[in-house]
């Protein structure tokens, strides 16, 4: 019965809907195999998150992106 | 001044404003008739999370749902 | 298949087992009853934070709590 | 290498551009003034949340401020 | 520079060294795989909850466990 | 009103007090400069997390700090 949260910007549009799957099966098994958790109750949640609403170093994404980044 | 946050899946176009009322009266009060917190500084976050972010069982809610689950 | 996370102050020692199972029954009757959520998914973390660890009002629970708050 | 989560309620269109870079750079410097961490790997995400989905006192956002709070 | 956080309950004394060494490169490269984001700036941090304060079903998993499940 | 999740690594027997109130402080002011947001009622949460526990580029916070980062 794990919990996970990801977070990560969202960016050109989102996530396809095969990411999130790619993610939550990835997440998912890799419980299992570590820790022999249960698949079936592992919740997996994905936040993708507006790049002016995401900092790292002091400034948001947003400005790290147009300088490249 | 407890802090909860419920992360519920949006279907059908999401909860209805009576319906997040009824969640943030409920808790609150949940948490004075337990633990006597103080209901004016409790405060209660929903996050409606598309059934394309939502993982369980190691699909996607929305496949879940095409499935009748 | 909610999930729900409560944060409460950890003080006198922290939450009985008891008031424990009576906030998860009553997180998932909830969500049961106003939307229709299948409990046997429903997952309810409860996060007890040291009162040292917790801020309202721009002061430490630990200092409000001398002060008779 | 913190990590920093600013949850507030979306009024009025939302928090600009310079209210984000505000907000970012203000914890980042926080952090490393009070704890030396590094800014370069602190991240800070602010949410958004819509005023019926934040409740405090057991009502919405919403109806606290037609009621002029 | 995604953030991902992963809850499982605290059970026979712990997660290893070794088994979170293993969740934190497995999600890690599962992001840089899937989404092509940094490994150098991903945050993984990993919560162990006692399983008197993790609840599934509308009970405690320490009731689950003595129940064999 | 705004909720505030701060969390940083436990070194060296964790954060003071005094440190603990700094960051309260400063990030309240920081809400109320910024966004004119009521500090009686922000609510600020400090976790602090074992360096085991704390991933950051593919490697645990415990294992960078062994090599001086």
């Amino acid at each position: 019965m794990p919990y996970v949260n990801i977070k990560v910007t969202k960016e050109s549009g989102g996530l396809t809907k095969a990411e999130k799957e790619t993610l939550v099966k990835g997440v998912t098994n890799l419980l299992e195999e570590t820790l022999n958790k249960n698949p079936a109750s592992t919740v997996v949640i994905i936040d993708e998150i507006d790049t002016d609403n995401y900092g790292l170093g002091a400034e948001l994404i947003t400005d790290r992106r147009k300088r490249g980044q």
